[in-house]
């Protein structure tokens, strides 16, 4: 790339960028594209030069979103293992991933099915979850998960709280992402009591092997 | 109440729910009070005997979700009790509040503070959820949770899978809000794995009272 294209302010997808934001912002029906054209600091025309309008943003942000989703799916951590390894591979990848495309998750979050590509967005958001409650399933058939947990029912409860991130978290704030992703994962899999059943268990185990009397 | 009062087709309350079930589907923004009056199938007019205007039925219907919540801190399970049960009962209530008012907690969760009544909104429902982070804490200092996990990010995460409701629950469904209930607090407290681990205690359990040989 020459230096003159590297230095033009906006390509398309730092105009999605800038439209991602004043979306996840206003909300997609509140923004306006004149909204988009005065946070860019360019005008209309400028827009519509690279892009039709502000449902073909939203389609651009959904896209992402989407594409970083079922990315994950590809990686060799989420095809390799076992059932209840892939999962706990997975959780970790979609809490990062909800961090790294926080905007473009934001609308995908809340978008209603109001337009065609608003509606094919759900039902691919919905293929990754159905593909998550796959693994969850099989998990269960390994015995490494309680059957009497609903797959579907896990996996939007969980991903629920991977969305949560859009409404309260803010970059650049206390919480580093690691340690959001780390809370995700640890309550995901284990639950808020979690470290006092291992403590338990941590006991436990010390009077088997004759570190404690009983 | 008279029987001509009682069948007046709308008071203020009959109005909020309508307006609710609107602004859910619609988005704030995007509803109209001609959709609230189509909605409705009364005139704006009549509308606006009963109310000053969109603003106002939001108003209202954050109110009635921000009282739910904020009700179940007086309750007497949210009172009596170690720190860890009233952290217990106070996730399971917040879960069955969110199904009882779904269409309150779905405007809720959606305002971004365009407005002083949104703004109010967002600062009750902050410390509502700082409310439940001080019960955290104290489980901690009893040594019922875990010291390092974060009381604040926990408390989000918890209720961001509780929001999640408000996104893909569908009244009348295949899930009964028992099931849902119970599916969160589960995962709240014991996470995916829960039960496994349990297993594994209890086998350490047995070889402690010689059911199992080592």
């Amino acid at each position: 790339m020459n230096e003159r294209v590297a230095r033009r302010p906006y390509d398309l997808d730092g105009l999605t960028d800038v439209a991602l934001r004043v979306f996840a912002e206003r909300g997609f029906d509140g923004a306006t594209m004149d909204d988009v054209a005065a946070a860019a600091g360019i005008t209309k025309a400028a827009i519509y030069h690279h892009v039709s309008g502000k449902e073909a943003l939203l389609t651009r942000g959904l896209s992402r979103a989407l594409d970083a989703l079922f990315g994950t799916l590809e990686e060799s951590g989420a095809r390799d293992g076992s059932a209840i390894e892939r999962l706990h591979y997975l959780v970790r990848r979609v809490a990062e991933v909800a961090l790294d495309v926080l905007p473009e998750l934001t609308v995908l979050v809340r978008v209603r099915g109001n337009s065609a590509s608003e509606r094919e967005a759900i039902a691919r958001r919905r293929a990754f979850d159905r593909a998550v409650a796959v693994l969850v399933r099989e998990a269960q058939h390994d015995g490494a998960i309680s059957r009497d947990v609903d797959p579907s029912l896990a996996v939007r409860l969980i991903f629920g709280m991977c969305n949560s991130l859009v409404e309260w978290y803010r970059p650049g704030g206390r919480l580093a992402p690691p340690a959001v992703v780390e809370a995700v994962v640890r309550l995901a899999f284990d639950g808020l009591t979690a470290g006092r059943r291992n403590d338990t268990m941590q006991s436990l185990t010390n009077r088997l092997v004759g570190k404690e009397g009983s």
